[in-house]
């Protein structure tokens, strides 16, 4: 085949690669104003967000459609082949992290509807965590830096043990003042959304890296361990 | 090419499909046996299916291996790519619809642990009714029956609506009685989990239907609607 059919199959690599990366911008985004409309007390921003999320679903189409054209028409091998399965579960698991803050957002709303709480402020340093480590896996991803991903999947712990924090400190809240329960509880809806989102970013780390050494990352990630009813 | 060639490649497409309706199978038993561990309060049925686990994560590695090598190797075209890539998708389904079912078994190991509530009947109904949809779909895969995948996809609005009642019922259920509120936090939780396996049966549904016919299932899915704060 000649250069011009090469050329092309590039393109469309890179043309995949594109729209992973929008998506990641896009779903960073939707977690930052997300935690920003928490923190803020903003339902206007926390709209916006719910609002977003439209694109992204139509991002994850577009990767789905791109990527099975190519190995479909391209036939690409090994390292290629890779990069387009990674890119379809790495589409899937951004247009669920995007969902997750979505779910944040509207949480957001009721939120700034009844009085602030003092645990939204862990909620909130929970969440900065999250989205650092969601910024991060991006960069592994665009500069294929594997010693990054690999410490971004070691990191999980930590976010694990935030939540652990939040959920005794959230039920203890509710304990004192009953008429908290309602708010309570939507906190820890929001602090589980942010734990899961924690997981998704782990799993990425784990795509970046197959990706790069094309082989699976090992099977020993340090897990947060459950002290109880708020490890579940 | 000659026949031995092309009888290899279906013998790769049947164990691919093989290997999906093993998981679902196992995925369907482990949310069956989880909620009779908390139906009957009954940690050690709830231990088997925490072990069981094990097993789907496994098969969900041995899919992504075999579709792989099939799409690199085989170069299917259509239909048979189609499969290929659905099978990719539908793994990873199931494997989260049991990473839930052994949330669910881990919380049921707490419930055996703590006095009998009422509001477990709801939630067992709840589940029940999530069940019956997952073995519908199975049966939709098996059998490549659209309408089946249609009606189970139009009908996720009925677990929707059970989550939202159950909700309801059980912060009620803690106001009452502001020590339930650890307790009804797991309740929620397993509610919250039930909720999502129903989202992944649909999502399941939709992807029989599109390996069937070859375009995605319209857009217009009813949805529960968002009465308050439940609906979140």
């Amino acid at each position: 085949m000649g250069p011009h059919i090469v050329s092309a199959f590039d393109d469309d690599l890179i043309a995949v690669q594109a729209r992973i990366s929008e998506m990641g911008g896009l779903a960073e985004d939707m977690l930052s104003s997300a935690l920003e409309a928490v923190k803020n007390r903003d339902p206007q921003l926390a709209n916006e967000v719910i609002m977003r999320d439209k694109r992204l679903d139509a991002l994850e189409m577009q990767v789905e459609e791109l990527a099975t054209r190519v190995i479909a028409l391209r036939q690409p091998m090994a390292g290629d082949l890779r990069l387009m399965i990674s890119a379809l579960k790495m589409a899937s698991t951004l247009e669920r992290i995007g969902d997750l803050a979505k779910n944040i957002a509207r949480r957001a709303v009721y939120l700034a509807s009844v009085r602030p709480v003092k645990v939204s402020t862990s909620i909130v340093r929970m969440g900065t965590q999250t989205l650092g480590q969601l910024t991060e896996v991006l960069d592994a991803y665009t500069s294929r830096d594997t010693d990054l991903a690999v410490s971004i999947w070691q990191r999980d712990i930590e976010v694990d043990e935030m939540y652990n924090a939040i959920f005794r400190e959230v039920v203890t809240y509710m304990m004192e003042d009953p008429r908290t329960i309602g708010l309570g509880s939507q906190l820890l809806f929001i602090a589980k959304n942010l734990e899961r989102i924690g997981d998704h970013t782990t799993h990425l780390a784990e795509m970046v890296y197959y990706i790069v050494e094309g082989e699976p990352l090992g099977d020993d990630r340090p897990k947060g361990e459950p002290i109880g009813l708020e490890g579940l």
